[in-house]
């Protein structure tokens, strides 16, 4: 595979405008699917302040539909993991025998809800450790890291999943590959579960106030240490340590809204059940006890329920 | 005691006007320490809608100050326990040497409070098992029960406690005396825990909503354990079956709003503290684990910080 790859955005929310921005950005044929974006940017591009370096893409490949789209050979899958339901009707058109879907949602359970229609072989999955806020219209702002881990659904890495490691990397994205990608999945869980979660449970506060708070920082550590704990029980050893870095990383954001919060705060679905929900029925079935976790989802999944728009 | 004993209500939101107004009702000799409502008292009295018969106080002996009401056999306490820190320039000019304090507030550590600043000897304990709300200056709507539990502090029931209890009846008022006021303090925890927790904590709801969703309702039973739990570990056992007692009481409220969540909603100061931090405090100290009663209380805290007016 010489040629230049088409690969098509489903879902241009942040993760889908920056990362496929940056891809495109470099030379790759990325096309978007667009829907309340489409107009703003086939006028105006794509804009995005990147602590990595900003860019701004004058012509964006924008459609509306994925018939228009056609036949990709990577599809990257950046929507919420609740508006995984539509995934049946819109990703068809993009398939050919041999197209790779790539899934970049958060939670889990998203490489099963793909493979589950369009079969276990076109699965990649990839986490992305970034923070990143879409701010308007086709516009993102990267306040920092982006490192994306990718790897094949249960699956060694492969030569497809090494290829899209090299594009990613000429897109200047951190990128590394994994032969185990549901143990990424938990280890980003070791972070989404208390921050994501207690921004919203605790008022709409950013990490900084959940960190400067001596409670709510205890309840952090606790929340993670059950999510390992889980980890472990599922066979997903983590590195020790972890717990530190990831505070003292977090430390470092300043006022960082996570993504889950800025949906809730806009009235969007919030991504309970990918996140919270999923892994805490992972946890128990492997006989892990997380109260906390628990009591989280519960007030999350009460709190979110006036959130019905799906994306 | 065959005179008509001289009676001050300090304090005069639900629990003050409801239980003060019956008394009042009756004949007893009733002062009523105002501030907001104070106006509309004297012109327009206190009126009460209430499940154990309306009545109306065209004429109430309402005061601005503890020194125009003078020296008492008896004063109420029914300010919020967010306000105790007044009590020490509030209540001296109420008190002769053989005035006996009686607090009805909410939570633990109201009696020690009180004995701190008056002594041990003078204090009195009652928890109220009432659904009460004021609803306007003057006003309250007593939804049902309306029990109060008495007793002395740290002490057997002693004859002026008897006496109170027979004013009570007097006034309509059910009650009874217990030698074991901190067992009935735990007692009312199990509920106001949970509920006045979880009502605030899952986004402003009523308890039929809490008790609608499978999740909030299994947290509200686990909350209680814990509660239970921590009580039998300082030697307070609770009646067996008391858990199922209180949720089944508790589904023919109707969508009742628990007082800190009025309070809550109404920006006022909830009594976060004296509910949640001090029952989690004296239960760690005993050796109990409450992991749900911590999270609750550190996401309370944190969402009740906001809340600035002490009554």
């Amino acid at each position: 595979m010489n040629r230049n790859l088409k690969i098509a955005i489903v879902g241009s929310g942040a993760i889908g405008l920056y990362y496929g921005g940056r891809l495109a950005n470099a030379g790759a044929d990325v096309h978007f699917l667009m829907r309340s974006d489409y107009e703003h940017v086939v006028a105006s591009g794509i804009r995005a302040r990147s602590a990595d370096g900003d860019f701004f893409l004058p012509q964006v490949k924008a459609a509306r539909t994925t018939a228009e789209i056609g036949e990709c050979d990577v599809v990257i899958v950046a929507l919420k993991a609740t508006a995984n339901a539509v995934l049946a009707d819109l990703l068809p058109p993009l398939l050919g025998p041999e197209t790779m879907i790539l899934t970049l949602q958060n939670g889990l359970g998203n490489e099963e809800d793909i493979a589950e229609l369009f079969g276990n072989e076109r699965v990649v999955g990839g986490l992305c450790f970034v923070c990143i806020n879409r701010v308007g219209p086709g516009e993102v702002e990267h306040y920092g890291q982006g490192m994306i881990a990718m790897g094949e659904f249960g699956r060694p890495v492969s030569d497809r999943v090494r290829q899209m490691e090299t594009i990613m990397k000429m897109g200047k994205i951190a990128c590394r590959v994994t032969d185990d990608l549901a143990r990424e999945r938990w280890r980003k869980l070791v972070w989404n579960v208390p921050f994501n979660g207690l921004a919203i449970a605790a008022g709409g506060i950013d990490v900084a106030e959940i960190l400067s708070d001596v409670g709510l920082k205890k309840l952090t550590v606790e929340l993670m240490e059950e999510v390992i704990e889980a980890a472990a029980s599922l066979g997903h050893a983590l590195p020790e340590g972890l717990i530190t870095d990831q505070v003292d990383r977090t430390g470092t954001m300043g006022p960082y809204k996570p993504s889950s919060l800025i949906d809730y705060l806009a009235g969007r679905a919030v991504e309970v059940e990918a996140i919270w929900g999923n892994a805490l029925r992972a946890g128990q079935a492997a006989g892990a006890e997380m109260p906390r976790l628990e009591m989280l989802y519960f007030l999350l999944r009460k709190l979110c329920s006036a959130s019905k728009l799906p994306v």
